[in-house]
């Protein structure tokens, strides 16, 4: 039996994405962003999502550039203190001691102890609501060597990434692999 | 050490969203997009991106409507199903078994048997290149009352969602909670 429960946000799994951006001063700043994912493959591109009143909403405005920094669930204090606190009170990378490393192709920090870290070009914006919906072209993806396999993929395990579930509003870790995909639907007989 | 892995489309986790809508002939259909997620909170939003070669893009352009449907692990075959196969050259419903049951909402088909599904009203499209974002007001949210708690909030052991995992082309359950959000983060002495 099927409960209506109203227009709500509700979508499992919201990925964590831990936006960097330099302020009008030149200062970094990074926040944490549930509302976003890939939207395009060809170019490849990421979408984020974030209210006007924002400290880094000014900053993607102006340097039409930002980073979005994928934590590993030993650094999920940091990712949740980037979603408490404002860039307006303070200098994040400085409370936490984290280092803003400045990226060669956007106008925008690198979170540089963060395993995973994509280099973004602001290509479109689009008006919703409370919120305001960017597109970034991914112009490079870095990620630390040593969460990388041997054959260049990466390894789960070692990136240890996690999600957010916005219903409980907790982090939840990465469990089991499930299935292989475009491979466990194949109609019998249809091979690999 | 850092490595540069050039413009790939890479986030952790992506969603796996089965999207629901009726074409031409008003013959129902499923498709798998793991491009997607919320997008704004006020109004509610959910955005998913599509190739325009696909048979569900035409039908959300002509009825203005999609619903997303979430499976729980158990359907991983069916979810894996709708994104090997195309709605060109049969009816999922039908092949797969499932339900399409008519939105009193919106102009397109609810997965009854999925345990969660939103009912969505395009609002705005935007051309990135070969995927087209579409973004989503969500009018109602319907989940299966075997999946919630008392306290209406989803119970993540019942409703066991999934996600991909691109790199790895594969899909993982939910893990462990790692830890309560706006809260690890919060600084000493500041309470809550």
């Amino acid at each position: 039996m099927k409960k209506s429960l109203g227009p709500k946000t509700i979508v499992f799994p919201c990925p964590v994405l831990i936006i960097g951006s330099y302020d009008a001063g030149g200062g970094p700043n990074i926040m944490n962003v549930a509302w976003g994912g890939i939207c395009c493959s060809k170019p490849p591109c990421v979408n984020i999502s974030l209210r006007k009143a924002t400290y880094t909403y000014d900053s993607i405005v102006a340097r039409k550039a930002f980073t979005v920094n994928i934590p590993s669930a030993g650094q999920v204090r940091e990712a949740d203190y980037a979603g408490i606190y404002s860039g307006r009170d303070e200098n994040k990378f400085a409370a936490l001691g984290l280092t803003a490393q400045k990226s060669e192709l956007v106008d925008a920090p690198i979170l540089a102890e963060f395993p995973l870290n994509l280099e973004c070009r602001v290509v479109h914006s689009v008006e919703l609501g409370l919120h305001t919906l960017f597109v970034g072209e991914i112009l490079d993806v870095k990620a630390d060597e040593s969460v990388l396999r041997e054959d260049g993929k990466f390894d789960l395990e070692k990136l240890a990434p996690f999600l957010y579930a916005v219903d409980q509003r907790a982090y939840f870790a990465i469990g089991e692999k499930v299935a292989d995909a475009f491979s466990v639907g194949k109609k019998e007989g249809s091979g690999g």
